[in-house]
């Protein structure tokens, strides 16, 4: 069920102005002007209330993250978390994922991260899954030669499906992991809602897709 | 645990000499001949008491199987089962995987079936598993451009292992299935482990890798 919206979200959201990009448009091939410092810039598509971008920001100082989201309430979150972080390498998007190639010039990203989407279960929803090789054709060209795609969910038909894709598509996988909290990988940095999965004792599946050179 | 061998079964073996080749390193890059016809040679790797192998041979008669095995009494088995059936397109080798080099030529093979192979579990033991890194490079070469294997097991850490280690190999996976008998996979040939597996109501994992050209 969708929650109904929150009154004044969307106002409180575009008032966000230092953090969420207006127009976006305008910095498309040229996102390195934005962040005023060089860098990698890594994507998170879906980045909901940006837990996971935001401590990835915190982290990594000379990296540049865009976390984009359409939900505007718990962008919102997102948000003033980065802002109480002072974080100086994110930027917030508030759009569609379907809008990427508007967005940024191809080869423009080095890692893009798919965190805990919606698994779309029914077979006619395939393609609404942003692990669908039309998506992916289209992650193809915005990332750079061996760039990456780092996969997480918690939905094992997404999975299968998302692994049979990610193959087709000719990309290579890496780190495949049924339960990334007993797997040895260094450095999770988890999602709100994976801290819930996680409590609930529920398996987390992960993957890295790096595109060939 | 092991069972005690039961006595004889090593003689009567050898006796099936029709079906059973002695020697066969003397048909190295020379399978053909041995089955007097052209056709594919597909090798099952760890045959076991015949069933899928047999099946196989039984529906595709123009391809020609090998059926590998190093434990007597369940080749003898498998053997019987091919006799039982009169197939002329099948042949049983009493090796271990380990030979496999002595016996084919490079690209001599269109397909490999490793079915519900032993799952070494102990990390120190990852050499073992016929899924390991270092008999997938085997493997890739007795293959012919576009070669496939198929692979089959119960365990889900042998199988997030095989999908890993073939995909640094190169291999380009496909069909991934988490529970083959859910799957819309056509014409699936059971083995006799995994009809007591499904049975018992245990998920079946599958995957194709296919050696890219």
């Amino acid at each position: 069920m969708r929650r109904r919206k929150k009154p004044g979200s969307e106002e409180k959201l575009l008032s966000k102005d230092k953090l969420v990009v207006a127009e976006p448009e305008r910095y498309k091939g040229t996102w390195h002007t934005y962040f005023q410092q060089k860098g990698e810039i890594h994507v998170e598509i879906g980045t909901g209330r940006g837990q996971f971008l935001t401590t990835m920001a915190e982290r990594n100082p000379h990296i540049n993250y865009v976390g984009i989201e359409m939900k505007e309430e718990v962008l919102l979150q997102a948000v003033i978390k980065a802002e109480e972080k002072k974080l100086q390498n994110i930027a917030f998007l508030w759009l569609d994922a379907n809008r990427l190639t508007e967005i940024f010039e191809d080869s423009e990203l080095q890692r893009m991260f798919i965190n805990f989407c919606d698994p779309w279960p029914k077979n006619r929803w395939a393609k609404r899954r942003l692990t669908y090789r039309g998506f992916l054709e289209i992650y193809k060209n915005l990332l750079a030669a061996s760039g990456e795609i780092h996969f997480k969910t918690d939905n094992a038909k997404l999975f299968e499906f998302s692994l049979n894709e990610f193959s087709h598509c000719d990309f290579q996988l890496k780190k495949i992991t049924f339960d990334l909290h007993q797997s040895d990988l260094q450095e999770n940095i988890t999602t709100e809602y994976e801290d819930k999965f996680v409590q609930m004792g529920k398996p987390i599946y992960r993957c890295e897709a790096r595109k060939r050179n």
